[in-house]
């Protein structure tokens, strides 16, 4: 084949499946090990040694070198029952090795320890932190210089801060009401409709659907309306954040006659499960989590969106949020955000509706890469699928991504008030480095605190950004995250020249994938395909003649789970890949045309099977060399594996004579 | 000086103020490296090569491999300018260089990349993260059998963690209650008064008020007395988790004709401010922290607590829980918490009150390692103080440490119902590693959620351990992190030979420079030294005759802060401290013998500043060496320092003639 930079730069940019790099590797980590070792002995070299050469040679230092050399030997035993997630055989769940950038950034910070809770912890990390939240704001397609990101531990604290100050905003208004009555001045508001209003008159429901930027609006406007001190107090005795949501609602119904409904939030169906715990952990309640149906590509489907919206609205129940995923945990699928967006515009002029759109891009957000040309312009779906295939042989499959609807998705990131993405997913970063950017950098004063230390001085820098902790759900944390993140956005742009052209190469190889699973002869047994992913996971199950129920697939499928992961102790697969459980209500009208080609079971009967749902197998492609033909075809190894296993899993699959 | 075993080893624990121990570092990591690279070799090694060494010769990967290392080189140099917490002249915050147990077995485990968030995606570290809960349970007194621990990304996300578990239990018998009557099965129960009672005939009052192990045996006593499929449902009909706050408050309105005021979180009065957070984001609301003053030595005064537990019964307003501090982040100071427990067991004798007790120990929890001697025995204090005074000079301030008091505040842990430690502080590991443990395993049931995907199956190992996301709030999470705490729990036992002696070292340290502080002669200046700390933070402030307001005193110490720390840009500090603000109303009380002694400005005077309160610097001493006679003298040091900055800063504080 022939090379491009990107394409060269690549093999650069990783260890390796046969640690290729080793050397590479090495040298890096060892120049940021000696670099800091001697940073250290030019601090103050006057002081002189704490641990002098002949204190080496007494025993107990001694027996303490034995024991730490002992028990790492012991640890690096263990680990090698790990999961080998580096190789072209792992294509299980969204796991890969770290580029090389990561993993010495990390490192090199690591030494020095930064605490990214404050800059007095953190002079330089803080600041590498920061910089990176800009660039994932400017890669969402965001305003830098008006938009807040910063790095989490990972996606289900991303998220939970996300609807955490989602929930601030939304029923911001209403503190601003209570808070405008008490110093008695008098504000004006966008409403609902669209035309301006006095604040004061506005009812309960037009309180809670007020768009968030025109709550923003209002938040600048109350400032200057008053003393800071006095709003600052005022705001403080109408909160829920103060009040807390019992007596909140008390005051909602002494106030207004009616607390109205509890507000919910509106999910696809298919969201990460860590929903569930984080409305359970805010006190909004599980009940309130409103699932919308997905379609047969597992996307929200805006109409079933419009239609909760509408009913919802004529119960008069108040929304927070609307979760779209970009990226869904099981099939990689990417929501239509831009129609979500026309939904919430047409549901403001149409119903007086408004509410937080929040894009959990935790494993896809790195795919907005693709989109950006090194110049920051926007590619055209044309400009990136003529990339994504490359040289290689023409492939349709290959060739079919990314269509329009699937840019306009990506680009319509730049509309959702925040974006949780995980740069330790799709970004190739060790754990933990999670993410979020909220649109209107406004928005982190309604969950800011003071803690009395750490307060900034005059001289610090000045700036309150300093002060990450003020702003964030989490205290201490790593600064070797920051810098791992930051190095490898350096090495790799978040663009078509890096990331970019990464994300394009596990696409690509997902599709050599599926491709291959589509052209192959399973005979005597049948493979079921998903449809095409919208980023990189393959879906797909097997199913024989002699299988006649839901369930003895669902053993089959199961049984070569088994013997292709490392879920049974000792095991020792050839390949490995993942499983996941098609479940109702989540499933319901997705799985339908699934059912219908398997030919067993009607949706009736997997309805029926409750928990037990359809078992789907999966792969996860993150590794960017699987479509490149000069490196071992693992495509046709696995859809191989897949065939014997399925031989030796048939058996057991069978009902028990009865 | 004579050694000890302990004093030898402590020197091949860290690398060093000079980077004394480079060279068994470097061999370490460099041994993880190779190993973890012919890992990778060793795996499939008929797939041959995916880079080829005629790749690397590409001009593609060359440029790529300089970006990398040019950059590299650009980030060292930034680091740079990072904080030397590894030398004895960072006496700032609880910050100081890691054990090289956790650094190598951070970087170890980091080229795996494992992920904690289940056991398929981190066969070995799930483990190591459970054995490390165990280690830590054990250490603060509880039955590893039956209690429930693992790491978190920090204190704050541990707190919550707490908290969010606690308000679950508490609430528990009000479901159970709900659940019982619609199941039809009668409940018994042991009543806060003491006596045995039906669930169905208990008020409210007495539901909230079931001591937290009573109601995880209801929970037991739920689940035998009808399928489980009917008893999940019927709870989650009933659980705050699952109806919200909103329609919670409105069935107990309903249920009980009157929900009872809302519910209070007791804390400490210094408490950290995260809590703030905390109840702010779980819809709890800050207005329901109710803060319990402190006593002269910064410890939640007992009988104040019974105070306020008295009065809150008087009103009915119900109690979550008491959070008590291990600990303090400003003054180390640590709750008697036996004491707490006696006040907790009074009120439910005397009141019918109860609720969950919590230690924040995120910074104190591993000075529980002193009370333990290498067989699994407690120390007494009397053992404890002979081994901190060493064979250095006969020093009462050092001899003065632990009190019979510290002990039992100690060993009072295990009556915790939740602590959280912090190996990421006291436990010297790399950011992140936080923790927490549970002295009854069964809470975490209570919280526990089923995802679709990483179910694990028959094969798996078969305990539901081994998912932790099901318990847990994070999700993904460094398997890392396990592998760096449990590689320095091997190396560093967890008892008066590892982290035991590591702790009082530290102490020693606190308590010479709090000797050196008091002895110095600082004519013109005055010393003022806040109580002797109760782990490991000096706390004290400079005043000068000429000095007449609170304001300049204050300003005193704000320029002597500015001066001692890195906190103005380029900034080449001596030596580096930190500094806080006592405020009203937290340090109410707690305050006063400060100001008498200060003799500039009153009380009155301290709370009519409001926020500016009273400037404290402070030394928290994680240095071991400090105590050591054979190391530089950096008490001394200090000392000198500060009063040469306190002239410099003087002529700054002085208020400008009017």
């Amino acid at each position: 084949m022939t090379t491009s930079p990107s394409s060269d730069a690549l093999r650069a940019w990783f260890l390796g499946p046969r640690a290729e790099n080793a050397e590479l590797l090495e040298r890096l980590l060892t120049e940021a090990l000696r670099d800091h070792v001697f940073w250290r002995r030019n601090f103050h070299p006057e002081d002189g040694l704490t641990i002098r050469e002949m204190d080496k040679r007494r025993e107990g230092y001694d027996q303490a070198v034995a024991t730490l050399t002992q028990e790492l030997m012991g640890l690096l035993a263990e680990l090698k029952r790990g999961v080998p997630f580096f190789s072209g055989r792992y294509k299980g769940h969204m796991a890969f090795e770290q580029t090389i950038a990561s993993q010495v950034g990390y490192f090199a910070a690591m030494l020095y320890n930064p605490n990214n809770v404050a800059i007095e912890a953190s002079p330089v990390t803080t600041r590498l932190e920061l910089e990176v939240g800009s660039q994932l704001a400017r890669m969402m397609g965001y305003d830098p210089e008006r938009s807040w990101g910063h790095l989490t531990s990972g996606g289900t604290v991303a998220n939970f801060e996300a609807l955490w100050v989602a929930r601030n905003v939304i029923y911001f208004p209403l503190a601003a009401r209570g808070a405008a009555d008490e110093l008695g001045v008098e504000l004006e508001v966008e409403c609902p409709g669209g035309k301006r209003g006095r604040l004061g008159e506005l009812d309960l429901w037009e309180l809670v659907n007020i768009h968030p930027s025109h709550a923003m609006d209002l938040w600048d406007a109350l400032w200057q309306a008053a003393p800071r001190k006095d709003v600052q107090a005022a705001l403080h005795r109408h909160s829920l954040q103060t009040l807390g949501y019992q007596e909140y609602i008390a005051r909602l119904d002494r106030a207004f006659g009616d607390p109205l409904p509890p507000s919910v939030v509106l999910v696809a169906a298919t969201a990460h499960y860590s929903w569930e715990k984080i409305v359970r952990a805010l006190g909004i309640g599980s009940n309130q989590l409103v699932f919308v149906p997905v379609d047969s590509h597992y996307r929200m489907d805006p109409d079933a969106l419009w239609e909760k919206i509408r009913e919802l609205s004529d119960r008069r129940v108040p929304i927070l949020a609307c979760i779209s995923v970009c990226g869904t945990t099981e099939e990689s699928a990417v929501d239509r955000l831009d129609r979500v967006l026309e939904v919430r515009e047409r549901a403001r002029k149409e119903l007086g509706v408004s509410f937080h759109v929040h894009s959990d891009a935790c494993y896809g957000g790195y795919a907005a890469a693709v989109t950006w040309d090194g110049e920051g312009n926007r590619r055209s779906a044309e400009a990136i699928r003529r990339s994504v295939n490359g040289d290689g042989p023409a492939d349709p499959v290959r060739q079919g991504w990314p269509s329009q609807e699937w840019v306009r998705s990506m680009e319509a990131l730049a509309g959702a008030d925040s974006v949780t993405i995980d740069p330790h997913k799709l970004g190739y970063i060790p754990y933990p480095a999670g993410a979020i950017v909220f649109r209107d950098r406004r928005v982190r004063e309604l969950v800011a605190i003071d803690p009395p230390y750490l307060l900034p001085t005059q001289g610090l820098g000045s700036s309150e950004d300093l002060f990450l902790g003020r702003f964030v759900f989490e205290g201490s944390k790593p600064g070797a995250a920051a810098a791992a993140v930051w190095l490898s956005h350096k090495v790799l742009p978040l663009d078509e020249r890096g990331y970019g052209y990464l994300v394009e190469r596990t696409v690509a190889g997902a599709r050599k994938l599926y491709t291959t699973l589509s052209e192959l002869d399973a005979d005597p047994f049948r493979l079921i395909l998903l449809p095409e992913p919208d980023i990189n996971i393959v879906c797909f199950l097997v199913t024989h003649p002699s299988l006649k129920t839901l369930s003895e697939v669902n053993r089959l499928n199961e049984g070569i789970y088994a013997r292709m992961s490392l879920s049974v102790p000792g095991a020792q697969p050839r390949y490995i890949i993942t499983r996941t459980r098609f479940q109702t209500p989540m499933y319901d009208g997705a799985v339908d045309p699934v059912l219908e080609r398997l030919g067993v079971g009607s949706v009736e009967d997997w309805k029926a099977g409750g928990t037990e749902g359809l078992v789907v197998l999966r792969s996860t492609v993150m590794d960017p060399f699987l479509a490149d033909p000069d490196t071992p075809d693992h495509a046709t190894g696995l859809a191989r594996t897949l065939l014997e296993e399925a031989a030796l899993a048939l058996g057991e699959a069978k009902e028990p004579p009865a």
